[in-house]
Formats: structure tokens, C-alpha cells, sequence
């Protein structure tokens, strides 16, 4: 089967799943206009409104030319015509609608409202219901993830190549990222949530993985200017820091996430204890996990075995903790399910979840490593294989 | 006089601007929660919302630790808290407010309303409000602008030199990506607006700048993947292309756009003329925009050139052609005032707007320049002085 009938058939796959929660729910229609959720459904981004009914074929209102063919298309200028457009072609106008009310502006959604004649209690949250039918994902989404799996893995195996002694943190980033467009990054990376501005990912060295950032990921660093707070500083790397790596998996639309941590010379034996705790964390939630476990309980495992050791002190960071060690991967780097202590979210088979519990150690910098697992039928597969203990740059 | 003492009256500057604007329109507060905003009125960025009366200090509601000094800050978890904490101060409830409709999502904003138990037509919109403010820059700015301006030009005075022959517009793109970052682009790229997905500027090679794109940029190009339909594909550079640079002016949070043309020996008679007329858009705007001129006065100047040349078919784009020659650029790339023959807005001293007057030729590719001009009492100052002649690489 070639890519256009793999993806037409899988289309038809993620339209039916939205259209049977649509009849659970007793909605008549669901408007998408975000990039995110129009690539989803429609395979491609275009300016305009998806249109998707609970029952029968989309329509594509579209603003601004595409030069790809799609059926049902109907060409508008603004959102007043879709109700014209549907009552011309003889179709039902929707009482009860699906609008992504969590990422169109308030302006925006507002004039969608009237234009639709619609009441505000028959809105329903599209945002919320299309990021839990993603968090699931089909067979050509994994393959997907499965090659951007390689390409991050390619990219993280040639760091200790490229870092050289002398390097700011910043110098190292920038040939990360030379190195990542040349394995076919495919440059934006996208995030969900009003708090989540990033450029291609983390990179934190030493005492830097201790400044909070205003931004809702898993560690912070003060960043290069004020205007980015987040991540690599432009400080020297030095003997005894450790570099942790997490930079952006976003080699096919469908993203990976996954971390690891590189040594100038030998760190402190805290830093090293930490590291392996990482990894007994990694171990037995990889040997419970299973469809139908509770993210809350994957949660609650890890932090027995971190307070078990004594490290709650620098778990997901020191001067500020994040409260979550785990997180959904998708076209968005943040999906669902989260991995936080009051999640109500259960593993489903084909989630795709990052798992990275980290500690940061004072004068040491981050440790602890992410991967990105598959859950199946039986359990998770691991789909960013490559060595997990730090490496010391020193020595390579 | 340091950065910070600098930065601290500048702030209280652009306070004062928006507190008289809001004398000027009976509003009681402003509540700001956008990175962008927030930056440009505090000078850093956390996760909160600052509170500006119409008269006295600003409070700073954070919901996250800050690792810097900020008077009047109060700690709260969620938005319900900021009335009570107001009442708690004995100030004073806002009845009349400015919110950011224009870019807060509407669950978010909706929350924010009802917990400031205020109704709908008192919300005023201060999206639209803090970019005209936004738009006329203060002495500080411009120094961050010039700054700006500076390491553009030095980048791009250093493409011929890494172009090779046999690169395709992407090769040749990351190696851009590369040498920006190393000069100091600060990677973020910020854009307004919910169609103007972008990863750090557009390279538009040949035939590829004819391809519409669903985000409004002033050109197209099919991009590397599905996922972010812009910009360069992945074609290999031929002979008698044209090689258009608009990549970010990102080098401080105040920007600079800038546009240059190179060529890949000799290109067609139209191309070269297309070009010329292009450089006659900008010296006659040069000559005639001051204080006070109409931005669509502007737009028609520069009309008038093109319908005389009889490059009408060809401005703008081919097959989608762009209704604007030029836009404000600051903290986002497309600020106020935007060029179009629509546009109400008049040039006002401090305003820094990038004129951009493009042609696509058939099989050749995009020509045309782009700089970045300061409005003065006088006239027009171009920050991105640089030369606007198309370079043959193959001369180099």
C-alpha cells in the first residue's frame, strides 16, 4: 500500500472515532480550525474549518487556496458564509457543536459562536476530546513515531563527536541542532498550553538545571535572554557538570521525546545514584505498566522509590518541582495522558508516553534519562533503545 | 547609565502610556498573562498575570517562582485569588478592564471574566491596544532593534560564502540556521495570529515560491513536509533560480525583517526588472513616507509603480498574491501598522515597519527586498543597510 492510500484509509479511521464519541455525546457537528487537529483529520493544513458532522462526510471550508485535491471543498471568506453554505446544500444546522475552545482565542471562538447562531451551553470542548482521541494512536501514526524514533536516536548517538572541551552550553546546542536539521528535523515544534514556549528542545548544564523557568516542562534553566527563559545560558561547560540532553524528536510530524546525560569527567556520587534511580524508576514501571493501569499509580511508583532513597529533595528539580514525571508524545510534544499523582487517566494499548524521571543535583547539574515507550497488549516497548548510562565526554 | 537602570525607566514609560490610554477610555485595569505582553511591561516573563490600574502601581499575580526582583508581587495558585487579593489590599474591584482576547484562549478567558465577576461588555481588548502601543518603540527598544539589526546584517553578508553548488534549499537553509544562531539569534521566533506557524524565516528557491502556503506570509512555498506547509522543500538549487533570504532577524527581543536575493548565474530580463521595480517601490516610499502619511497611501505608491510596469501578475506572488508590501516588527514579527489599501493607520515617529515589495517570477523564482525602516521626524532610516542588488554566487 502506498503513502497516500495508507494515510486516506487511516483518515477514514480517525474521522469514524471522532464521529462515534460525537453520537455518545449527542453532538450534531465539530468545527476544527487549529493546525494541529485540521493536520490530523485532514492529513494536510489549510486556512479554514473543518467541518465534520456526526454522521456523513466532512466539508472543508476553506479561506486561502490549497494545491492539494480534497473533496467536499466549499470556499469562504469568513466564518459567517458556513452557516449560509450548510443551509444552501440542504444540510442540518447544528444545535450542538464540538469547538476548540481551549486554543482559538476568545475573539475568535466568540464570533464562531455567533455566526453559528449558537447558545453557549450547547458548546462542547473539542480541544479536550481530540487531544484524548490522538493520545491513541493508529498504525500509520506509529510508523511514524517509529521513524522519528531513529532519526533521534542517530542524532543523540553522534554528541560525544561534536562536543568539544571549551563549549558553552549554547555552543554545544547550536551543533545539536545542525546536526538534527541534517537528520531531517523538520524545525517547528509544537507544544499545547499558553505556558510552553521552547526552540528545539532543552539542553542543561550544570548549576543552570537548578533556575526555575516560567514554562510548564519538566526542568527549567534561566535560557540565553530573558525574553526565552528556558534551558542552555551561555555558561562554560566545566569538569564535573553534567549535560543533559533533551532536545526535540520532531523528525516526522509525529514527535519523540527523549533524554539522556553526557559527563565532562566524573560527577559526584550523588549525581551517579541519582542517575541509577532514574533507571530503577524506567525498570519497574516498564515491568507493571500495562493497558488499564492509572497514570496517578505510575506516579505514586516512582516517588516510593525516590523517597525510599532520600531524593525527593532534587526530584524533577530542587528550587522548583515539576509534579508530573511522564507525558503523552504526538504533533503536540505535550498530549495526554500525564503522568501527575491526581491524573484519572488509565494507559490505553497504543499510547505513546515519554517517561522521564530527573533529579538535579546542586553543582552537578541534571540526571536521569527519558524515553519514549509504546504501550501494547502486553506491556510498554521502549522505541528509543540507546545507552542509558552517562557518558563521560572525557573519555570518548 | 546600565541595562537596568535603563530597562526600569523604560518600563515606566511604556506603563505610563497604557495607563493614560486607559484614563483615555474609562478603563479601570489592564490583566496581561501572554509571554509578549508580559515581557514588554515587566521586562522578563513569568507564569501570572500583571495587574496595571488605571492609576498607581502594577501588582504581579505569579503562579510560579521567580528568580528575580519584582516590587508588589503576590502568590496565587489560580485566577479566582486576584479579586480576593484585591479586596484583601483594600483596592479597588475593576469593573471596566482590559483583557487579551485577541490571543488568550477562550476557556481561559471566559475563567478570567467570570472570576473577576465582571460582564462581557465591560471587557475591552487589549490585545489590539497593547500592539499599537507596541508599535511606537522608545529609545531603549530602538537600541535593541539596532543591535538587531546589526547581526542580521552581518549573517547575511556571509551567505555567498557558505553557498556550494549541488545544495538544496534546505541544505543551504540550515547552514543559514546555523551561522544566526552562532551570531546570536536567540532561536524563538514570535509571530501573531493563529495562522503563522514559521520555523526561523523563509528560504524561496525557484519555482518553489510560486506553492500558496495556508499561513499569511507575505510568500508561500510547499515546505519540507506536510506538517508545516512553507518555505523551502528540499529541491536542489538550479541554474537561473533566484535564491530569496527572509530568514528571522531574531538576535534581540526587538526584531528586524530582511529580505535578500541571490542568484545562481544568470537569471531572466523579467527577473532583473521585477527587481529593479522593487528597489523603485522603496526609494519612492523613502522619499515620500513621513509622520502623518496614510499606510494605505503607501500601498497605492507603491501599486501605482507596479500596474505601470505591468507586473501586476507577478506581485506578491503568482497563484495566491499577498493584499500587503509591508508590516510593523518588534516582540512578533507582524505588528502594526500592516500596509494594505484597506489600512486606517498613519505613520507615526518611532514606528520601525518592514517594506517588503516582492515579485515571483515562473521558473525563476522570488525577487525583491525587504528592510527594516525607523519612521523619524524627518523621514525613513533604514536599520538594514546592506547591498540590495541580487548577487550571482556563481561570481563570488
Amino acid at each position: 500500500m502506498d503513502f497516500n492510500t495508507a494515510l486516506s484509509n487511516d483518515l477514514n479511521i480517525r474521522r469514524k472515532r471522532l464521529q462515534e464519541e460525537m453520537q455518545r455525546q449527542g453532538v450534531d457537528a465539530c468545527i476544527l480550525t487549529t493546525s494541529v487537529n485540521v493536520f490530523y483529520m485532514v492529513g494536510a493544513i489549510y486556512n479554514g474549518y473543518f467541518y465534520l458532522p456526526s454522521e456523513g462526510e466532512a466539508i472543508h471550508f476553506i479561506k486561502r487556496n490549497i494545491d492539494f485535491e480534497l473533496e467536499h471543498t466549499i470556499h469562504i471568506r469568513k466564518p459567517e458564509q458556513i452557516l449560509e453554505e450548510l443551509q444552501k446544500a440542504g444540510l442540518k444546522c447544528p444545535q450542538k457543536i464540538l469547538l476548540e475552545i481551549d486554543t482559538l482565542s476568545f475573539s475568535d471562538c466568540d464570533r464562531l459562536i455567533a455566526s453559528l447562531k449558537l447558545q453557549k451551553e450547547n458548546i462542547v470542548n473539542a480541544s479536550v476530546l481530540l487531544r484524548r482521541l490522538r493520545s491513541v494512536k493508529t498504525d500509520f501514526e506509529l510508523s511514524q513515531v517509529r521513524l522519528c524514533a531513529k532519526r533521534h536516536i542517530e542524532v543523540y548517538k553522534q554528541i560525544p563527536y561534536i562536543y568539544k572541551e571549551g563549549m558553552t552550553d549554547l555552543d554545544l546546542q547550536f551543533e545539536i541542532e545542525f546536526l538534527m536539521r541534517k537528520h531531517g528535523s523538520l524545525g517547528i515544534f509544537r507544544s499545547y498550553g499558553a505556558n510552553m514556549d521552547i526552540y528545539m528542545g532543552s539542553l542543561l548544564v550544570g548549576e543552570n538545571a537548578e533556575s526555575p523557568s516560567p514554562f510548564d516542562f519538566a526542568l527549567g534553566g534561566k535560557g540565553g535572554n530573558s525574553v526565552l527563559p528556558l534551558g542552555a545560558c551561555g555558561e562554560k561547560i566545566k569538569k564535573g557538570n553534567t549535560i543533559m540532553v533533551d532536545m526535540a524528536g520532531n523528525y516526522s510530524p509525529w514527535m519523540t521525546d527523549m533524554t539522556r546525560v553526557f559527563s565532562v569527567g566524573k560527577i559526584s556520587d550523588l549525581a551517579y545514584k541519582a542517575h541509577a534511580v532514574s533507571g530503577e524508576i524506567h525498570q519497574t514501571i516498564v515491568s507493571q505498566a500495562k493497558p488499564g493501569i492509572a497514570c496517578a499509580d505510575l506516579y505514586n511508583i516512582a516517588m516510593d522509590i525516590v523517597n525510599r532513597n532520600g531524593l525527593d529533595a532534587y526530584f524533577m528539580g530542587t528550587r522548583q518541582q515539576a509534579k508530573f514525571i511522564g507525558h503523552g508524545v504526538g504533533l503536540e510534544i505535550n498530549e495526554p495522558p500525564v503522568l501527575t499523582p491526581r491524573s484519572k487517566e488509565l494507559l490505553e494499548t497504543n499510547i505513546v508516553f515519554a517517561l522521564e524521571p530527573k533529579f538535579v543535583i546542586p553543582e552537578v547539574g541534571a540526571v536521569g534519562y527519558e524515553n519514549t515507550y509504546l504501550v501494547t497488549d502486553n506491556g510498554l516497548e521502549n522505541l528509543t533503545v540507546l545507552e542509558e548510562n552517562i557518558i563521560d565526554l572525557n573519555n570518548q
